[in-house]
C-alpha cells in the first residue's frame, strides 16, 4: 500500500498536517492499515496530494510522537506493532454522572450554618482587592510561602493574642483553604497511628474527615462540661477534639476545672494532644469571649483552629491552625513542601482588612446584628416557653429548644415541615445516639433570618409547639 | 473574706467589668482566693468600689461561666473548686519555631518550576476581577458548590475536550486549591488499602504525599517508553501514577502502545485505576499536544489531573481533576459534603477567563515565549554538543543534558554554583536511585529566564563542561 488518498480540506480550520494526521490515525485505529504496513515517502504523498513536503513531515512526527509510527533509516515509516490496538473501544461518555438530588426549598430556614451576607462591607472588600491588583504584580502571580503570607500570620498572630488570649508566634500558624483541608493535613501530621477522640454530638464534619483518612475516632461521653476525661483516658485515644469556647451544637462552654483537667490528660503522656476548634467564638453577647484553652496550655498541647468562613464570609476559603513545637516540627518534616492552597491575592486582602481595622469593625458589626436577631428570636419564644427549655443561648448563632410538648424530633420536624419551615434536631449531630434517656432536642440557627423573618417563623412555630 | 479593694482605672480602655473580673481570676489562679471562698455579694461589693451593681453582676457571670466562680441560690458566690489550678504554669512563649535556611541566591537559575510572569495579562486579570465583584455581592461570598462552580467545570469541560481529546462530563471536574490538595483528596478516595506505583524517576511531590498518608508506594522501573507494565502487574500495585504527555522530569512521552498496555492493565481487575497527570501538556514545540491517555480509556479506568498553575500562575491555586464514574461515586459518598477549597470569586475569574478566550490567547502567547526560550537554549548548546547529548526536548519547559565530560552530577552542580548558575542533578528525582549503570544527567528549565539570561548562562556554563 503506497497511496493515500485524502480528501483534504483546504478552507478547514484543522491545519493540513492535523487532517493527514487524523486519517492516518484513524486508518490504523480502524485496522486498515496493520502493524508493518509501510507509509508512502513523505516526498510521495506530498507531491500525490500537491501539498508542501514539510505540511507530510509534521504529520509523520506527529504520529511517530505518538507511537503510530516507526521511522527506520533509509528505509521509511512503518506502521507501529501495537497489539489490541484496532479493538479500541468506542469511547462512549461515560454514565450519566451521581445525581444529586435539589433539596427542598424551605420558606423559613432555621439553618446553623448561615452567615448574614447583607452586611458584609462589600464595597472595602472591592477598594482593597483594587489596590492590591495594581500592586507589585509579577510577585502576587509567584508561589507564596507554603504556610501563608508571613504579613497574614503576623495579622492573624496579633488578632488571637488580644481577642482569644492565643499564645503564638506567626512561625506557629498554618493558613489552609478552609477547615476541612486543615483537619486533613493536622490528621497526617498526627500520623495514622493516632486514635482520636470527639464528643457526641459533635461537628459532624471533622468525624466524617477523620473517619474517611481510616483513623480510629471515638466517641466519648459528655457531662454539663464537656468531654469527660476519665471516659477519654479509658478509651485509649491520643487526640482529643473538642471546642471550649462553644460546643456545637451543645453550646457549652468548658469551664475552667474540665480545661485544666483536659490538660493534665494530654501532659500525661507524650504523644497526647488536643484540637481546639474555636469556630464561633467571636459571637459572644454576656460579657467578653470566653479565652482559648490554648492560652492556658503551658506545654504545647493544643492545637488551636480557627476560620474565617463564620467571621468573614463562607466563600472565602480561609482557615489558619496554630501548631504547638513538637507538632510544627512534624509539619515541616512532612509538609513544608506543600503549596499554599490559599491565593496569595485573597491572603494579601484579608491581611490589609485586618490590619486597617476592618476585620475588628465587621466583627462588632455582625455580633450586634446577630445580638439582636437572638433577642427578638427569645423574645418571641417567651410566648410558648411551656412547650420547652432552652439552652447553649448566651454565644453563637443557634440556640437549643428542648421539647416538653410530647413531641419527638422527627414528628416536630415534620410537622414544621408541613408549614414551611426547616428546623433541625439534635439527633442529627449523635453519631451514635446515647443510650440514656433521650430529650427530642431541636436546633435553632438565627445568622441568615432577619428580625421580621424570626418574627413570623416563630409564630408560625407557634401553631407546631402546641400542635394546632 | 469579703472585702476586694480592686484599684479600678475609670481613664483606662479595660471595662471596668473586666478589670474586675481580671482581678478576681488573677486572685483565684495566684491561690489567694481558695476553693470554697465565699465573694462579697454584688450588692456589696458595689457599694464597696462605688460602681454600678451591674458592672459588678457582668464581672460574676464572666467568671461563673468561664467556671471560676459558682453561684449557689439564696447563699452567694463562691470560688469553684478547681484543683491544682493555683500551680498554673507561666505560659512562656514556646521555643524558637523551626527555622527556614534562606537559600542560596543564584545569578542564573535554571529552575524547573519557574513560569514568566511578565507575560501575564494583568490588565484583563483585573478587569475581570473588578466586573466579578461589581456582581450580586451576596451570592459571591455564599458557600458554592463542592466540586467547584459548575460554570467553571464546564469551562473545563470544553477546554479538556478540544485541546486535550478528554472524554468528559462536567459533573465528573472536581476543581481544588491545588495538585498538592487533590492528591490527597484522591487518595482518600481510592482508599487507604491502595498500592500505588511511580514510575522512578517521577514527581517527587505526588511520591511524598502518597507516602506521607502511609501509602504503600512502590517505584516501577522504567524503560524508553514510560513505566514498564510487566513490573507493574508484577508489583502487586493497584493505582499508577504516569505522566503519559510528558513525563517528569525524563520527557518521554508515552507511545500508543505502552498507553494501550497500561490500560489493558487497568482493565484486568476492578480495583486498578490510572492516575494521569497533565501537569504541563499546554506546552508543545512540535506539531500539536500529545492527546491524553483518558481520551482513549473506555473503561473509566483514568483518573485525569491537570493544573493552572503552569498555564496561568502558581500564585493561583487551583487545579482540577477529572473521575471516572466508579470513583466519582465513592467521592460522592465520602466527600461531597466537603467545602470547596477554592473561593468563589477565583473561580469565577478563571471561568470568564476561559470563556472569552484569554485563556487559549495567554496560553498561546506562552507557547509562543517559551518555544523561544527552547531555541535560543538550544542553539546557544550546540557549541558544547561534544560534552553532552540531549534528551526531552520537544515539550514542557525543561530539557535534559546526559554528560559526557566525564563529571559526576555533583561535580558539575557544584562547578556551576561557583560560577553563580543553579542547575539540577536527576538524581535528585529518583526516589531510589537505580542500580544499573547511571549517567550523569543535568536538568535545565528555561521558562523563567530571559532569552539574554539564557545566553549569559550558557555561555558561562561552557566553561564548566569544558572544564576551564
Amino acid at each position: 500500500m503506497n497511496e493515500l488518498t485524502i480528501d483534504l480540506k483546504t478552507d478547514s480550520k484543522v491545519p493540513l498536517y492535523e487532517q493527514i494526521y487524523e486519517y492516518i490515525r484513524g486508518d490504523i485505529r480502524k485496522g486498515y492499515l496493520k502493524s508493518g504496513d509501510r507509509l508512502p515517502s513523505t516526498r510521495a504523498l506530498s507531491k500525490h496530494l500537491e501539498i508542501s513536503r514539510s505540511t507530510v513531515e509534521l504529520a509523520y512526527e506527529q504520529l511517530e510522537s505518538e507511537g503510530y509510527i516507526e521511522s527506520m533509516p533509509y528505509r521509511g515509516f512503518f506502521v507501529s506493532q501495537i497489539e489490541d490496538l484496532y479493538e479500541l473501544k468506542d469511547i462512549r461518555p461515560q454514565k450519566a454522572a451521581v445525581q444529586q438530588k435539589k433539596p427542598h426549598q424551605y420558606l423559613y430556614d432555621f439553618t446553623l450554618n448561615g452567615v448574614d451576607l447583607k452586611s458584609f462591607p462589600y464595597s472595602i472588600w472591592r477598594k482593597i482587592s483594587k489596590e492590591i491588583l495594581l500592586n507589585d504584580q509579577a510577585e502576587l502571580f509567584r508561589l507564596g510561602d507554603s504556610q501563608g503570607e508571613y504579613g497574614l500570620r503576623k495579622a492573624i498572630c496579633n488578632y488571637l493574642h488580644q481577642a482569644r488570649g492565643v499564645n503564638c508566634e506567626p512561625e506557629q500558624i498554618i493558613v489552609g483553604a478552609g477547615n476541612d483541608y486543615l483537619l486533613m493535613m493536622l490528621g497526617s501530621i498526627l500520623g495514622s497511628e493516632s486514635r482520636i477522640a470527639v464528643e457526641n454530638p459533635t461537628y459532624k464534619r471533622a468525624y466524617r474527615i477523620f473517619d474517611n483518612m481510616s483513623f480510629r475516632v471515638r466517641t466519648i461521653e459528655m457531662d454539663q462540661s464537656g468531654m469527660n476525661v476519665e471516659k477519654l483516658r479509658d478509651s485509649g485515644c491520643n487526640v482529643a477534639f473538642v471546642m471550649p469556647s462553644h460546643q456545637y451544637p451543645l453550646g457549652i462552654v468548658m469551664p475552667i476545672k474540665r480545661r485544666m483537667e483536659l490538660l493534665h490528660w494530654a501532659e500525661e503522656t507524650e504523644d497526647r494532644y488536643i484540637i481546639e476548634d474555636d469556630y464561633d467564638s467571636e459571637f459572644r453577647y454576656k460579657g467578653k469571649p470566653i479565652p482559648s484553652l490554648q492560652g492556658v496550655d503551658a506545654d504545647g498541647k493544643v492545637v488551636y483552629m480557627g476560620t474565617f468562613s463564620k467571621s468573614i464570609a463562607p466563600a472565602i476559603r480561609m482557615s489558619y491552625m496554630v501548631l504547638p513545637f513538637p507538632l510544627l516540627q512534624e509539619y515541616a518534616r512532612k509538609f513544608r513542601f506543600l503549596h499554599s492552597t490559599v491565593s496569595k491575592i485573597d491572603q494579601l486582602v484579608v491581611e490589609q482588612f485586618m490590619e486597617e481595622g476592618y476585620y475588628e469593625r465587621h466583627l462588632n458589626k455582625m455580633r450586634a446584628l446577630y445580638k439582636n436577631r437572638h433577642d427578638v428570636l427569645l423574645n418571641c419564644l417567651k410566648q410558648w416557653k411551656d412547650y420547652f427549655s432552652i439552652s447553649g443561648e448566651n454565644a453563637g448563632v443557634h440556640l437549643l429548644l428542648h421539647l416538653k410538648n410530647g413531641m419527638s424530633e422527627e414528628e416536630f420536624m415534620e410537622a414544621a415541615k408541613k408549614k414551611e419551615i426547616h428546623v433541625y434536631g439534635l439527633s442529627e449531630y449523635y453519631i451514635t445516639i446515647p443510650t440514656k434517656k433521650y430529650q427530642p432536642t431541636i436546633l435553632l440557627g438565627y445568622a441568615n433570618m432577619d428580625e421580621g423573618k424570626i418574627k413570623k417563623a416563630v409564630e408560625v412555630l407557634g401553631t407546631v409547639f402546641s400542635n394546632e
